[in-house]
């Protein structure tokens, strides 16, 4: 049975746009092949710690002399590993925060990219799909003065496709303060358009992903 | 008095390079000036927890109607923006994990960044210099397969310079898994030569801050 990996890291529980992005690409994955398993982590509601020991970025082969992390969190890693190598698809919400990676989402990430476990040479998780269904307050457009200030995007790509050689897809909406910053007021129809053409997107990605995995 | 906050957030508490070179910022910087104080938080040894909620991104008259974060994490809040603006200047051991910032100091750095209070056009943190003392496993060298993913040190200028106009001074040392990994033998030279001109730069950083908080 195929399965999906579906994270969410956003701290917004009622007007996420992540959230409802990553939701509409595991119903569309869902919805086109049935059989279909979804494996559910939200770092939000049930957040992983930082990373316990420096000794955990290693397999335990690899460790410097005299490493000794907690037991509990190295089977915690083993649990996140496992379901991570256990997915034929991974979907993540990842809203921009502060111009980078939730915490809640680096604290996963940290715990999962381990060279000769994941890395891209032992082939583990080698072309397979991950989506990546990000939103941002502002817009980050080229020639504007926040243009290149998004350091999310570019970081994951760096982390899933550079390091665990997976084929990363990233979905994208934009402006999502401006129903809420009365400075972005003027900005709120391109919102709502970026933001339902990111909906179409998603649900584009699911169905189309669910061909693959099928 | 000028005072100095001092952040720390590798998992490593023995053989880290980033503590020691924020370590010598600070050393240099009490030497030159035995009135200041050092305020210390380990990000790592007192771990900030994940943001609690969406609404922590916004002071308090800025949430959206309904908002109701945890009263503790406001506290914490609080006390971690009460730290930062009463900082003359700020040191911070960053080191790179897995291309982007620790979930440690990225916690951290998801609690203090609030528009109206800490953003740059409050002018709070205008032209306060901070420290990054990173340190990076292998070599981002221009022209190498990995020229651009270190994707730590542009978002935390973003953040520190653009987003809290601060005055931001970064120093670096590479290839500090030299002596570990097999396949960087032939760079030890290096990442020891690296090393010591980084220990040198923190030391006079340390130096040249004193006087101007003096």
């Amino acid at each position: 049975m195929p399965t999906l990996l579906h994270l969410d890291s956003s701290a917004d529980l009622d007007t996420s746009r992540s959230r409802r992005l990553s939701q509409a690409v595991v119903d569309a994955w869902s919805n086109a092949d049935p059989t279909g398993v979804v494996v559910r982590r939200d770092l939000h509601r049930d957040p992983i710690p930082h990373l316990a020991d420096a000794s955990l970025h290693w397999a335990p082969a690899d460790r410097r002399a005299g490493a000794n992390p907690p037991a509990e969190s190295e089977t915690l890693q083993r649990v996140l590993l496992d379901e991570l190598l256990g997915a034929d698809i991974v979907v993540i919400g990842a809203p921009l925060y502060n111009f980078s990676i939730p915490s809640s989402l680096k604290a996963w990430i940290d715990h999962i990219h381990v060279p000769g476990v994941t890395s891209a040479d032992t082939g583990a998780l080698t072309g397979r799909p991950v989506v990546i269904a990000t939103s941002r307050g502002i817009a980050y457009d080229a020639g504007s003065p926040t243009e290149g200030w998004d350091h999310e995007v570019p970081a994951l790509r760096t982390l899933f496709g550079g390091a665990l050689g997976m084929d990363v897809h990233v979905i994208t909406t934009s402006l999502t303060l401006a129903d809420h910053d009365p400075a972005l007021a003027a900005q709120r129809e391109r919102s709502e358009q970026e933001f339902a053409e990111a909906l179409r997107s998603a649900s584009e990605a699911g169905l189309r992903l669910a061909v693959s995995t099928a």
